[in-house]
């Protein structure tokens, strides 16, 4: 028998405490004049968590705030205790997150200059799969003193992939039974995802799994410290949480994992489903306080920060692709067919916006890819050129390198210092550099790594193409679309025009959409996106002999592409295997 | 027809002015009590050369001193103009070669404090294949004011790869042709050595062509500048220049690649050999002044810096495997057996000791590899921390990395950055480290290149013991072996007793073991190796966990070994192709 999912919030359906778009959500707001209403966006991301402040009748973004977490990301040692973690771990803090709405989002108010009182709505978006375990009352168990040096307790970031060995046992058990949610997902369950994070927590430290009541995305748990109450989103539930035609894995199918998991989506994961757009609650005393909000006013069902981008990029039509790049770059695009496209992330019926199929893929690392190689493989010359300069390190590798001719530097890269999300679902993949000589530069290889990405953006496009899910557009979002070298090789790579967001807070921007919607300031999300949404169309096209170029390095990253990820020689995987073990 | 060489002066047979091992070279010198009669070597490595004063009936070494070339390695632009080279050149200036004598070895004399007077010899040895055009009186083509500003006038240091093109025409004609010489080079002639870079030069700068009236090997022009005499090494001559049983390639075969080539042989190459240990002339008052010698001492014939080092290492019975490790590594090896070992760089009789096959194979880039990494991989909280410990960058990054478990950074390198030399001979391939993720360490990956180099080895041994040409025992020699945990990693990966030379200056040591013999103090090389060679018998011994850790890495190794290099999948090729033509 599968899991029924409890009480669904829905436009147009008002659930006990919460309103849907359309209706008046913003009862308790102050009154202002239709020009005169705003609303607040937060977009939790991997390192930081930023606050805008939108006009509501055009989505002028007229003041921004960022906060970083303290704890940032503990990959190596937590924070506690100062024990290390082992490989592929990566936590944070709850805390954290509210500490931007503590800082960020009056920083933003102040940045701003308007009058609070004139907020109507805020809406928020976070990273996920980003998990944690909490009691009834949303306390988070790494804030228990008894729990507070075990590292299960605390938040599993989506870059978490240390529940491999369980991702595996559910993608084999699936296939053998032959789920029918399984090619939804693209043939593969994550081990970002709710239930392979969830089975390693049981496995690894049960008293933990046993103390939890809620294990709850970091999406619902911050909508929750806003509102005070636990409503969970339809896109983490649908796209992280295995949630398809109002179902979750059976009990059959949890309990032949473990028997102890037979009830983990009834007891742990199943609540109340808030779809996008919904109004959540409404701010309470204690986060008015912290955010200098006016108590009272909507707060939005939680979200996705890829999801939530693509309405702040008017992209809510068919074969609109969002990607919003980051840390790493999530691809979100609606579609009017539902097709199984292998390696995808899933597809979720209004899973981006109603009435449409939310597609979405990944890269696991792009941003991060970056920044790892600036934090670990630049010598000290090139920062003291970049400061000399007046530019960041960034800027500086990219000035160095971009005049080059295409194929100059002898290199191809593997973009999977972060493992491959899509299209072969492997966090066992690791990055390589192929043709580095004894006169190879450190910025030809950060370049390398750029082409990287934009060669496995090529993979995702074609792979949506081949399978009927034609890509027909790009629109670039997130925070590397301000590195233009980049964008102009995403376009050389993909042989696509690009459109950027207008706003480098795509996420953020997106929410306080949402926020509108949820304040009943609009009656659905793609009428406040044609509003408030913005779009430089075709701002960067392919240059023929570049991409003619490109074509051929990119023929190169398929043949090490599919020889090191499909199977040829699964290395890659020894590898991790060994390590793992001598790490033991 | 094939060339038959010129005059050769062996052991036995003293040239037109030149002394033979066994015969009283020593005539100019001044009188000295069999106890207090010294030798000088000097080791012309890639970046410096170094001078060594040595005891002949101990091996003693007095004292030292170095000199680092003023020009370096030109590799990205010439010195004399600014102007940038094309990728795959390595270019030196050859007045450095004089400096080192005219500094390093009054430094040495100095250091040694003893009198010079007493010095009855000087054995050098150098970097080979490094090549350089000159006229009939010795000047090199780039000394004159008409040529100074063109590259292909200066020396080809051994790691010029930009031949290959005429290596692979050569191999290509040779192979159809079933060429007698073929094999003996392990069925591939290199890039690096003189009939390719030769051809390289007559086809792009034919007029410096024309002008040269030698080709001929630093080994050999140092050797001139000391004594006034040219006589060509039996060693290079051998190993980089083709002559075997006392032929050249033929005009026919050389016509066949380019009709101005035909005569290269007869017209460029060929000269009077001298054999290992003969002397070539004597120090002329030029030289005695600049290094502070006593005119008219025995030079010996020149010689290769690895090859040198084996009666260093008293390495001089069959199945001694010596290893010169130092910015690259050369194995020479000495057997009472002529096999066709794959990949080998050649066979020649007498090529290291006479009476036996002197078989050499080699490694591009060892230390190199880690120079590279180090200046161009490393972020400057290495330099900051390996300051404040006191110790070099390299010891503190070995440092860092030597107590994590074998296979713990997760990763496998192919030790290729300067292409591959044995077995595969194919300075086309290119180096990568396969593994990495965004939690892997600068330290991580600077040891898989430690061990990438060691798995290089362990591939060179594997095919010689195949080939009938058993390795017995492992000797290091060389800078890198001041590193005991690198030297370990050798001892586990390769599952064999590492012995290393007693002196660091293992090259230096034996040329001035064959000055000695050049001097007339020892009847040949074997008696003067017994006297003055040192060696540190099974230093570091394999631990079968790290051997048996090691040997899964090693499969990874094998396996990516074989798919790059051996035509399953010529990314690395297409690579360079690719930016060949993209910078051309």
């Amino acid at each position: 028998m599968n899991q029924a999912a409890p009480g669904t919030v829905a436009p147009g359906t008002a659930g006990s405490s919460a309103a849907a778009p359309g209706t008046a959500g913003s009862s308790a707001a102050a009154p202002a004049s239709p020009d005169d209403r705003y609303v607040i966006g937060v977009d939790f991301g991997t390192l930081s968590g930023r606050a805008v402040v939108v006009r509501v009748s055009d989505g002028a973004e007229l003041g921004a705030g960022v906060h970083d977490y303290r704890h940032a990301v503990m990959d190596t040692t937590l924070a506690a205790t100062g024990a290390a973690l082992p490989p592929e771990w990566a936590l944070q803090v709850p805390s954290d997150y509210t500490d931007v709405l503590k800082h960020a989002v009056p920083a933003a108010l102040e940045d701003a200059g308007i009058d609070p009182s004139k907020v109507i709505g805020i809406g928020t978006d976070f990273t996920a799969c980003t998990v944690l375990p909490v009691l009834a009352d949303g306390t988070p168990l790494s804030e228990l003193p008894q729990f507070s040096a075990r590292p299960h307790a605390y938040v599993k970031l989506w870059k978490h992939h240390a529940g491999q060995p369980q991702a595996d046992r559910i993608n084999e058990l699936a296939a053998e039974r032959g789920e029918s949610w399984l090619p939804r997902y693209g043939g593969l369950i994550s081990s970002e995802w709710e239930f392979a994070k969830g089975l390693q927590l049981l496995e690894e430290d049960p008293e933990i799994y046993a103390a939890m009541d809620h294990w709850i995305e970091a999406a619902d748990w911050i909508v929750w410290q806003l509102s005070g109450r636990y409503v969970r989103n339809a896109c983490t539930a649908g796209y992280k949480g295995i949630l398809q035609d109002g179902e979750y894995p059976s009990r059959e199918f949890l309990g032949a994992l473990n028997p102890d998991f037979a009830d983990f989506a009834i007891d742990k994961v199943a609540h109340e489903i808030g779809e996008l757009g919904a109004v959540a609650g409404h701010l309470t005393a204690e986060a008015a306080a912290w955010t200098g909000l006016p108590e009272g006013i909507a707060v939005a069902v939680g979200n996705v920060d890829a999801h939530v981008a693509a309405p702040a990029a008017q992209a809510t039509e068919p074969g609109q692709m969002v990607a919003i790049m980051g840390t790493s770059t999530c691809h979100v695009m609606n579609s009017d067919v539902l097709r199984e496209v292998p390696g995808m992330c899933g597809v979720v019926d209004g899973g981006i916006v109603a009435g449409l199929y939310g597609y979405e893929a990944g890269q696991s690392g792009v941003g991060d890819i970056f920044a790892w190689y600036v934090a670990n493989q630049v010598p000290q010359r090139y920062f003291d050129d970049a400061a000399a300069a007046g530019r960041s390190i960034h800027e500086h590798l990219t000035a160095l390198s971009k005049d080059q001719p295409v194929g100059g530097h002898g290199l191809v890269a593997l973009d999977w210092y972060g493992g491959n999300r899509s299209v072969l679902v492997d966090a066992e993949l690791s990055g390589t550099v192929i043709g580095a000589t004894l006169t190879t530069r450190t910025e030809e290889i950060y370049r390398a790594l750029f082409e990287a990405t934009a060669y496995g953006t090529r993979k995702i496009v074609e792979t949506f193409d081949a399978a009927g899910v034609p890509v027909t557009e790009f629109i670039a979002a997130g925070g590397l679309i301000r590195n233009p070298v980049l964008m102009q090789i995403y376009s050389d790579v993909l042989r696509l025009p690009i459109s950027t967001t207008v706003s480098t807070q795509g996420p953020a921007l997106g929410s306080a959409i949402h926020a509108a919607v949820a304040a009943g300031a609009y009656a659905n999300v793609r009428e406040a996106a044609a509003a408030m949404g913005k779009v430089n169309r075709a701002l960067y096209t392919p240059n023929a002999e570049a991409a003619d170029a490109y074509d051929a390095l990119y023929a190169e990253y398929t043949l090490l592409h599919d020889y090191f990820g499909r199977g040829a020689n699964e290395v890659m995987h020894r590898l991790k295997t060994i390590k793992r073990e001598a790490l033991s």
